[in-house]
């Protein structure tokens, strides 16, 4: 149980989105740029990258929904998603994918610990600027997504296969609309 | 020097959200909602909180630039600010306002170090649901924030002053506008 009353039973951030429409909607409006807005990263990359930030935050709602996402773009199931998270540089991934996800390990920990070598490791990767300014991004406002949804106590569906048979639905539907659905 | 090539000089996260106008939107209006918008609690004490979780985060930029505004608002020096954030327990603040920073902190961890205990403590200080949820959200989203501005590794004024004197047209000004000021 959320530690605030809701006044409504939905899990997560839905049920925070929708007490609260005044902040819902600059929240899902960055979530919709940044995760689905056009960009050289596809949307699978960046629900990757949210994933895994999500994941080193221990969010199970964020990690799960983001998770499925991921799958869904990229085609591949929840195990693999998984076998990424518990370790991304064994992973069937990219070098730029794994520059990225450094990058986003060391955002959760703090901008600080984000290095000059990381950056440059990253740009011989083939990483671009506006790549790096939005995996930043993407992995900054994760740590607040998550932190907003655990840090007042809201509840998630337990079973996985919720998220993933979810994930088609919102992938059509994106983030604008999500506290309605 | 920032991590990226911004092909701009202003400081902290105007840099940024003049580079990335696509994600400046989104985060200015959560800004202006957050600490500006419609609230039981005051300007001041949300600029505080704000400010309490930067300076934990060790963002000098975004503590300098809200505990500036929290001074004005509060009408109180930057010394005193300082001092709360040494030691808000210790400082000349409501137990209400001591409630919110401790979840604050809490937040500024990770969601999940929020306590049933730290909820009840707040509830008997006065604080209301959406009280909570603000705080939680602010936290929130300066733990996003502190982590945009520093992991891409903007520059800042090292002169405080330098935020002492801008704070009051940046309060008559607000946020949605900030890039262009």
């Amino acid at each position: 149980m959320a530690h605030i009353e809701l006044n409504n039973e939905l899990p997560g951030i839905r049920g925070l989105m929708a007490y609260r429409p005044e902040t819902e909607g600059p929240l899902n409006a960055l979530a919709e740029v940044l995760l689905r807005g056009e960009n050289s990263l596809s949307r699978g990359e960046r629900e990757l990258i949210a994933t895994y930030v999500s994941y080193l935050n221990d969010c199970f709602f964020c990690q799960n929904v983001h998770g499925a996402l991921a799958g869904h773009y990229l085609d591949c199931n929840i195990r693999h998603i998984d076998q990424i998270k518990e370790n991304f540089q064994q992973a069937d991934l990219s070098p730029k994918m794994k520059a990225l996800l450094a990058i986003a390990a060391s955002v959760q920990k703090g901008g600080k610990y984000v290095t000059a070598e990381q950056i440059d490791h990253a740009r011989s990767a083939g990483v671009t600027d506006t790549e790096l300014h939005d995996t930043v991004l993407i992995a900054a406002a994760f740590c607040m997504f998550n932190r907003y949804v655990d840090g007042l106590g809201t509840w998630a569906p337990q079973d996985r296969q919720f998220y993933v048979d979810r994930a088609p639905q919102r992938a059509l539907d994106g983030y604008q609309s999500s506290v309605y659905k």
